[in-house]
């Protein structure tokens, strides 16, 4: 790539059904340079996230879609190339909200600093930080509050936020049970990250298995699926009992309106709390969360795990191994190296 | 009627869509005498609720269904006929869990005394305080919280606990918008009850209006109904709104499984709390309700309507009036009248 050229994923048609190279495009521009009170990034990791999706629709969303033509929208954690601000510096590591990109240029609005290279593991904190650990801890834990001995049920459960959840509610005393989507994943967030129990959707009887792991019903669903396995759950869920709705993947790339959980009116019969959230609701009460993650992941109590694509040209075919579960663990691209 | 016989309504087999005879028999039966720590109650009202229909069922529910063979279940207002426990006596009236028939022995568990014939105004007293006022009060204030400015929305909004609803949240100093079956009630509703709007769902394009009535969204939902109505409220519920789910009559009689709502996703992008409940789970703060409803009934800032149709034998046909909203407001038989 030359210096003087940027790639933008740039978003052409509104997709109908799974994204494609119809809807985003991958363009080669002119690189900009900033003016006064800019910054010029160069992205070193782009988070993919099932909230990607959303963004690309115009469906009725928390923050507004990506317009036609625009740079597509991500998290990414990047290296301040030049900087005509003196809240950032050369060399200097950010992350926040920015663009698939090579570069972006920003005012530096919302960005925060995460030091010089080498302060910090970039991938794993940027992985953990910048939305998977703060989703799942205010979900569960402000949300739900789980208590000792009750039964929390986590959907893509080996997904970057679920394996945290299920991690959390451990710590809490609760007992964590999880659905994914392969033997390799179930295998995984029982040994390594502490479930009690896990259920492959793809090859098990899902309510036949939620009885026997869910003897005393389900306290606590974090939910980041819905469809079927929501109704399954919803089912067994007990009298006062929380859901969090942290995301709906199944429907997202949906061509027909998608119904309500059947098992709707157990809301009711059992006097369930369903609250929906999305992580930057709590962004005043970062600090909180993102010390405690800090420290649970320095004392080794939380493991993670990263899925890491190279090169932003795969950035759209990386996406949409969240939709058919074929990630394993936090998905991101390496769009550069630090330098320095 | 012989003075020693009971008429009893009794579950024969549960319904298939809407209860009818073959479902409900109403069977002469010989009156028995109260034992020992046991009272005879002659039922002088008989409140028909909508979840009458839940009982009548062997869905997944809040409380036990009515067994098949066994007198229905239903909230009555009662006089004492014969006392042998010194809890009660002759002649007192009460109110709770009893049973659709003209008499019933029972042990005085979760009875509450209405005190001395005139003492209070029956229907009135039971009417609202039997389960109509505390169901409206909790769900209102409890979970949902309106702020002066923030705009109601109210399904099923001329019935008892819609009514009611309307009026709390008027003098919580909100905005009230309720949906109703015919102009006559919208025409009630507004003009007696004080919401500020009306909506007719069998004439109106209801969208349409909760666009014109609500131009600023809707804050909270006090939902009864379910079904295409939650649809287009939830379309247009804010950020942070609050929904309190305390009915679904639309869906009470279906005989196939109901999908949920097709906005649920809106619960996820507005970040809506939705939480079921039923009034009894408050039951250790009814003194305070009622306190308080008792209070504004008598200062006139609470209108209240009774619908009180004569007649044991019509208890199934008149409950019916509720599921296609022929009712005008609280529903209730009159099974006898108060003796001294």
């Amino acid at each position: 790539m030359s210096k003087n050229v940027n790639r933008v994923w740039r978003l052409e048609t509104r997709p109908e059904g799974t994204a494609d190279e119809n809807n985003l495009k991958l363009i080669e521009e002119p690189l900009a340079e900033p003016g006064e009170g800019e910054l010029l990034l160069r992205v070193v990791y782009l988070s993919l996230d099932p909230t990607n999706r959303i963004w690309m629709s115009d469906m009725d969303q928390y923050m507004e879609p990506v317009q036609i033509g625009a740079p597509m929208r991500g998290l990414i954690a990047g290296q301040v190339v030049k900087s005509n601000t003196s809240r950032f510096s050369e060399g200097e590591l950010v992350m926040g909200a920015g663009h698939w990109a090579d570069y972006m240029i920003t005012d530096g609005k919302g960005l925060s600093s995460l030091g010089k290279p080498g302060a910090v593991p970039l991938a794993e904190i940027f992985g953990m930080c910048a939305v998977v650990g703060p989703t799942a801890y205010f979900g569960l834990l402000d949300i739900c509050d789980p208590k000792p001995g009750e039964t929390v049920v986590v959907t893509a459960a080996a997904g970057g936020v679920g394996s945290v959840v299920g991690q959390i509610a451990k710590m809490k005393g609760a007992r964590a049970v999880g659905i994914a989507g392969s033997n390799e994943k179930c295998k995984w967030i029982k040994d390594e990250c502490g479930y009690d129990a896990a259920i492959n959707y793809k090859s098990e009887d899902v309510g036949a298995m939620l009885d026997r792991y869910c003897p005393e019903g389900v306290d606590v669903l974090f939910e980041n699926v819905g469809g079927w396995i929501m109704d399954e759950v919803l089912a067994r869920m007990n009298n006062f009992s929380r859901m969090a709705l942290c995301g709906l993947i199944s429907q997202y790339n949906a061509k027909e309106p998608v119904p309500g959980p059947y098992n709707f009116q157990q809301i009711l019969m059992h006097r369930i709390k369903v609250q929906g959230f999305i992580a930057s609701d709590y962004a005043k009460d970062y600090p909180k969360a993102i010390g405690e993650l800090s420290s649970w992941m320095r004392e080794g109590k939380l493991k993670f795990r990263l899925d890491i694509d190279k090169g932003l040209e795969n950035a759209l075919t990386s996406l949409n191994k969240l939709y058919d579960g074929s990630n394993q663990g936090k998905l991101m691209i390496e769009v550069s190296e630090v330098a320095g």
